[in-house]
């Protein structure tokens, strides 16, 4: 079952109307992009990360995005802080393991984050397939870490299952499952690839749906739709990376529901 | 008294002539723009936070900027220092209390450096509320923090007496007060507020002209009016919040005495 | 003996077929700009600054950019470990000693560093004198630190012989020396100075290039030709320092053989 226009566009109406606060503890990489992309859209992003007010802070927000791009020890410990006050005060969270193969210090955080209990995990498809084979089910598959979405699905449907969470894997066709259903989104643009933090920003994004939507699975699809489209749109009138990151933020803030639902390419996959 | 547009432009060329140094803490959503928004306008930026060498930087300087947006607890130590060392060392600061309402640590953290001595403080009219009502004389005023600058007045002429400091709030108008005397800038844009850390930027550039104009007053209205009139101008321009900011910093750096002059809107207030 | 103008373009190629990892432990001003600079050359980036990570990180990374812009005590330990990790594994590693002159700190820090054994040190006319006045040979020599990258140059040269790496000074001209020849180039624009932190995403280019060539010197001379050029393209079509950041971004992207061997100017010097 896909997530059909009228329904995305009524999210995103949402967003705009609500203006979520949104709570990111997110990496030093990205901060002012993903910021920036939220407001675009509509939400009211904030990003507090001190150990000393993530509790207080997350209980006051709509939604909770963690990603560990440039993490360290004080800013793990306000993670978790902040993921056991989202799950106890029914704030939905969002998981990003940025480049969680690269090491066992990305390995161990991610998975001391998995445990506790994101709504949604979204990553490329050798971040997903990581985490895919760190859950009992996955031990020793061995799926090959270097190969795209498509093959990272497999894995997605199982930690889907194993943790409870909405998987969504980004890259030239984005998945999004929750271990029964799979939608693809066939929206982007190889340029996005040139922008850093593109995937932080659909984290985000993902974020400020999860905000005014209780159903989780609609809520990711639409958000990758709508930053796919957004991205795709920016990246055909874009010469390079640099105007690409421009025109996203202006394309987000401007887009209209003729726009999106002729550009829209979500359908279910399997 | 207002400040007459001849003026205005004689410190705006003060600091294009002088690139008078200015040292910001500041959160890690807009060190960047911040510091591209002080070289545009002819300042030299320094970002430099680190307790080991603030008391040292700063006595370099011709003015310091705190901005608490992404706090924690060895940037506000670091902040602590500083600003001490500023007062004793005759150089002007400025604080932003970003999101003070937010959380306790927030407002117990502006609490201590408002007792610093800032020469100059801004925030948006949420904040300003916020401080005023920490004030002795505030306490219990119980005015309702959503309400927007012209509703903060009250509280900012009281903060402005209570702490000997110039105040100013910034939003659709913004005032700047010293407890006497009001003046309202009407200049800026609505597009402004979908672009992360505006209110920071406005607050670094009033550093910059405090660095050239021992009159504190004067100083934070000029800065407020040229940047109002150079936010203006960019969304003017702009289809969407990514081109602003880019217009942003070129109109910054390009702003001639016509421009200035034609567009200004300050005026006395009360 | 100068780098001529097929070599460059043959490393420039080398970094977009190969997309080497440049693993950058870098201030927070500057990190989305240098990864964004890295990205549109076509390298990978990534900002990895925990001491947990540091050293299993840099042994998958082709080259190691150290930047102490926005320096404090964790970071420092890092970089050590980073930079020690960096030799013994044989990845090429290059140091950023921003504003090293302005506080004991820094010169204390980058003292420490430039021990490690940097292959290749970058820094504006004052910085590079501020570090040949530290090493041994240089003490006492007085130079004045407000002079230009001209005037820096014969301290460049002492330096590189006495830590044996070579030493690139950025300017209105600039210079790359090993203690022996001096390459001098001249492409550029005064508008780049407005942008924070050009300087360091030049440090970061260099990077990409010596992931991709053991001749170090070739490397850093082939790398500040491409950002010069590129950099003087992007600044005659912007209006301002706004434009510039942008389409520095767009240049370096789709940057061109013909168009890159027409606009170098890069001779040996002395």
């Amino acid at each position: 079952m896909t997530v059909p226009a009228n329904v995305i566009w009524k999210l995103l109406t949402a967003i705009r109307e609500q203006q979520p606060l949104v709570h990111n503890i997110t990496n030093f990489v990205v901060m002012n992009n993903t910021a920036n992309a939220l407001l675009a859209l509509g939400a009211s992003p904030a990003m507090i990360h001190s150990s000393d007010e993530v509790e207080d802070f997350v209980t006051l927000s709509q939604a909770l995005v963690i990603n560990i791009g440039t993490l360290y020890s004080e800013q793990l410990a306000a993670c978790k802080l902040a993921a056991r006050r989202a799950r106890t005060a029914g704030v939905p969270w969002i998981l990003d393991p940025v480049g969680v193969g690269a090491t066992p210090y990305r390995r161990a955080a991610v998975s001391a984050l998995a445990r506790l209990q994101p709504n949604v995990i979204r990553g490329n498809g050798s971040e997903i397939i990581t985490l895919a084979e760190q859950t009992p089910a996955g031990q020793g598959r061995g799926v090959d870490s270097l190969h795209g979405s498509k093959i990272a699905l497999d894995g997605a449907r199982h930690l889907a299952v194993d943790i409870d969470a909405v998987v969504a894997i980004t890259g030239a066709v984005d998945y999004v499952t929750n271990g029964r259903q799979v939608v693809a989104i066939e929206n982007g643009h190889p340029l996005m690839a040139r922008v850093t933090g593109l995937g932080c920003s659909a984290t985000a994004v993902i974020g400020a749906f999860l905000a005014v939507e209780r159903d989780t699975f609609a809520a990711t699809v639409a958000a990758l739709a709508v930053f796919g489209v957004a991205g795709e749109i920016a990246a055909e009138r874009s010469p390079g990376p640099g105007s690409l990151q421009v025109m996203l933020l202006d394309t987000l803030y401007a887009l209209d529901e003729a726009t999106l639902s002729a550009k829209l390419r979500v359908s279910t996959a399997s």
